[in-house]
């Protein structure tokens, strides 16, 4: 037996033994996508979103119209925000909501948190980052007169405490950091980099962006002040769905946002003179919650309810795994470089590979159905979601990687 | 006869002469809503947009999956938005996106338009205006140390130029306004407003969340600057659907918004160092797109192609001429007080009834299925949607408060 035919038979074992592997069946599937590995940048819609879109249009739009509302509507972003926080974030109720962009929901927490710091007007924030955040806190910096403190992280490891804590000082207000890099998916040292502001008296905003919905973010434990995240990578929540934005109940009463909005205003339909906000997560709201574009992600928080954060992270560690050791086997003998980290801690739900050629190979890997994702200059990511994403779709797909490269 | 049977007889015939009566059928029914009088809240989804998204969902979603970015996406706010523009707003391509909620677009065109005013800090503002616009200058005044100037409008006339005359100066830097109002529903005097503002050299801001779809505005013909709008209500895109916002072609190259993101940038893709803002209206987008929550709003766009705005608005006086004359007959009787313009050129798509009673009357209201808008302190709001609204209904819904009030 060759090679890739051990690993295929590997791949066909590890996915009868899978305990998830029924959930596979629960998303919809593509006609000539023969290995999904961008999961982590859309993922796969669930099946009963078709169903649960046709009846939220016959029924709670269509049927019950603007009484809607009144009934359900007007919690949704603290509703579904809560679950979001119960299943994925380890966040009590009261301290997620569901609403805007992700770049809007990290302005927003930006400002909240540097409006009120008074002389520390340093936030910290990393070349590594995605570049919506570096690009609104750049906005932001140069709008209010602060200081960037830029770590320049190991490309591989990403950003260490040592790297915080050698450009935490008195002035600093914020540190804006990743959980999961978007090109290594190294994931970073949450709890002690949180422990190591606060010491230094400042707070941290973390982007969970590739973490949600695929590892167990704990972020009441940690003792965090401030995230953000997307929702259409690994919560499915489909093309441009909402942002959520967690602000710990300590933070609530120590920082404000800057977008007021009647939807986040104290009482909304008094139509009052003047903006009071409300109590609590709510004041973090600004404009008239996208009710329609949470449905999708509450089908997916369904299944992630049923499956468990941990299992899912479990599955999650053995996909990374099992692409590290398939990349180990087949692509490096052909120059392909592991960029992400190997420790499975260490490890987010996705990998990424480096080769010269990796742009024209990704371009050919989709014209047969295998889909990564490309990342300048030269990274192939293989996005993995723990419950759409099988054993054998990893070895397919890089299976057809080694043959381009051959 | 009684006058109602008058009325709904006349009503009958207004129905039968209707040249977009047709329309009607192409919006999802509600069980037991007998009158429905609150698509200036939220527009009834349309028939054709539950088909729409069960295809999104296998199709462009579901089959294409992260290829469809490439596609069509990325394109998805301008293309939308040039429709929108063409459509409803009289305004050439390139100069709408569909983005974020209004209240977010609000703050980011106020802050477009004061950033770089220099020493024009002061903003003219009306008491009369929505809430949330209300609130989010309120926000950005106090934050930026800006003048604000109110005008306290005639609560049934609205704004007038002369209120805006008298308090426009050589330090008013922007005049924010709704072009319809959200009580009265009085129209602005859009063009001759813009003139004035312009001869002072301030620009305008005008809300159109109660005009767009319903109302010919004229954007470019007037010379606007600026305008934001939801699409929730006349453009019946679902609630909570993404707001858009105009800048004109000149007022382009003036002013930059401040939530910077990454896909509003020269190169997205590039994850370059810095934010370089794309060329054009694009560069007023800052996060994700939200692809999914634009579909409804597309299949209002094709009825409002096929009917017309200038004929949908003619629709639209024709039903608050109608609503206007049956609240004379029927409700004046009972202590009813007309708060809208009487003349068809200054009427919106709603009418606003005053009586003390009023709070109760809309709740019992709607234990009968008739759903107008209950607007503090004694407003009954009758909102006309000219494709899905009847001359029946109105009738209707006006017979019931009049038996609730006798």
């Amino acid at each position: 037996m060759s090679t890739y035919d051990d690993l295929a038979a590997r791949a066909q074992r590890l996915d009868e033994a899978d305990p998830l592997a029924r959930f596979r069946d629960a998303f919809v599937d593509s006609a000539d996508v023969v290995a999904y590995l961008d999961g982590n940048s859309l993922g796969r819609p669930v099946r009963a979103t078709r169903d649960r879109l046709s009846a939220f249009i016959d029924g709670a739009w269509g049927d019950r119209l603007i009484r809607s509302w009144d009934e359900q509507w007007f919690h949704a972003p603290t509703e579904v925000g809560d679950r979001l926080g119960a299943l994925t974030l380890g966040a009590a109720p009261g301290q997620v909501i569901v609403a805007d962009s992700t770049t809007v929901m990290l302005y927003k927490l930006i400002r909240a948190a540097v409006d009120n710091a008074a002389e520390r007007n340093e936030i910290v924030v990393d070349t590594g980052n995605f570049p919506t955040d570096r690009f609104v806190v750049e906005g932001i910096a140069a709008e209010r007169g602060l200081v960037l403190r830029w770590i320049d992280p190991d490309p591989v490891a990403g950003v260490g405490v040592d790297d915080v804590r050698a450009v935490l000082g008195p002035r600093t207000g914020l540190v804006l950091l990743s959980h999961v890099a978007f090109r290594s998916g190294a994931v970073a040292d949450l709890p002690t980099i949180t422990a190591a502001a606060h010491e230094a008296g400042a707070l941290v905003l973390w982007d969970l962006c590739h973490s949600a919905g695929a590892l167990d973010v704990q972020l009441d434990a940690a003792g965090a002040d401030l995230a953000v995240g997307c929702t259409y990578k690994y919560l499915n929540g489909g093309p441009g769905s909402p942002a959520f934005g967690y602000v710990s109940q300590m933070a609530q009463d120590r920082v404000a946002q800057p977008i007021q909005g009647w939807m986040g205003a104290a009482d909304p339909f008094a139509m009052g003179h003047s903006y009071a906000g409300a109590a609590g997560i709510r004041q973090f709201v600004s404009g008239t919650p996208p009710v329609l574009a949470m449905q999708p992600m509450v089908d997916m928080l369904d299944l992630i309810e049923e499956a468990g954060i941990a299992t899912i992270r479990e599955k999650s560690i053995a996909l990374t795994g099992f692409a590290i050791e398939v990349a180990d086997e087949l692509l490096a003998p052909h120059g392909v470089v592991l960029s992400s980290p190997r420790e499975a801690a260490r490890r987010g739900s996705h990998v990424l590979l480096d080769h010269p050629d990796f742009r024209e190979v990704t371009a050919r890997l989709w014209e047969v159905g295998v889909i990564p994702d490309f990342r300048p200059p030269t990274g192939l990511r293989v996005g993995l979601s723990p419950l759409s994403t099988s054993f054998a779709e990893v070895v397919r797909g890089l299976e057809e990687t080694r043959r381009l490269l051959a």
